[in-house]
């Protein structure tokens, strides 16, 4: 897309720490890191969120982050996804961070509100799903 | 591994709401959710982290969180995979959340430490990394 600034990095009209790339992904430095070798890897399609990507361009995605993590030495770290403004997503052209986890104060902060355990609304929940899977 | 909770459920010697297997990845629904619909995909091989995993059990994992996305309506929701007890992992068998995020409230929380840009530094970063790619 013209306007998408991962678009213009793919294409090189915009220069990027790249690290790798194939015919289907592509992955870079983030300039913007929360952690030492805060990476994307990006799919070589548009698409705003992961249900808009074709399943051809997602297979080598793990494993390209995880060269990355790698060859990072990231030891511990967060490979994350988001989808949409209210989960966190800033650009809309699918990317993969991922983020080194060195320290408490580095890295991806984690908010883990759990919700009490419902195996009856889980189980309806689960009829409902499954018949669309 | 005949300790881990997440090899037991692959066996099927723990039940679970499971939502699609094939041989190389196993999914189910999240019994402690986070919200609604929030989903566990799980390679069939033992390894703590992403970096413990062969490619060929990683190539499939996100055309089915893709897929659960989509039978949830999950709208917009986070890919998550933690590495190491400091980046939130508790189960010692690697595991990617897809977590529906239909409000503030609920699903996952996401801190964002952004460090200053420091181009030098990325640089010299950059050079490290590429040259183990």
């Amino acid at each position: 897309m013209a306007s998408c600034i991962f678009c213009k990095i793919i294409k090189g009209d915009i220069p990027s720490f790249k690290l790798f790339e194939s015919d289907k992904v592509f992955a870079f430095l983030d300039i913007q890191p929360l952690s030492r070798g805060h990476a994307l890897v990006i799919p070589k399609y548009h698409g705003e969120k992961l249900t808009d990507i074709p399943d051809d361009y997602l297979t080598e995605v793990l494993p390209v982050a995880k060269k990355i993590a790698q060859a990072t030495n990231a030891g511990d770290f967060n490979i994350l996804q988001n989808n949409g403004r209210i989960a966190h997503q800033v650009v809309d052209h699918v990317h993969f961070h991922m983020i080194p986890k060195p320290s408490n104060e580095e890295g991806l902060g984690i908010g883990w509100p759990t919700q009490a355990t419902d195996m009856d609304k889980l189980k309806a929940l689960y009829e409902e799903v499954k018949a669309k899977m």
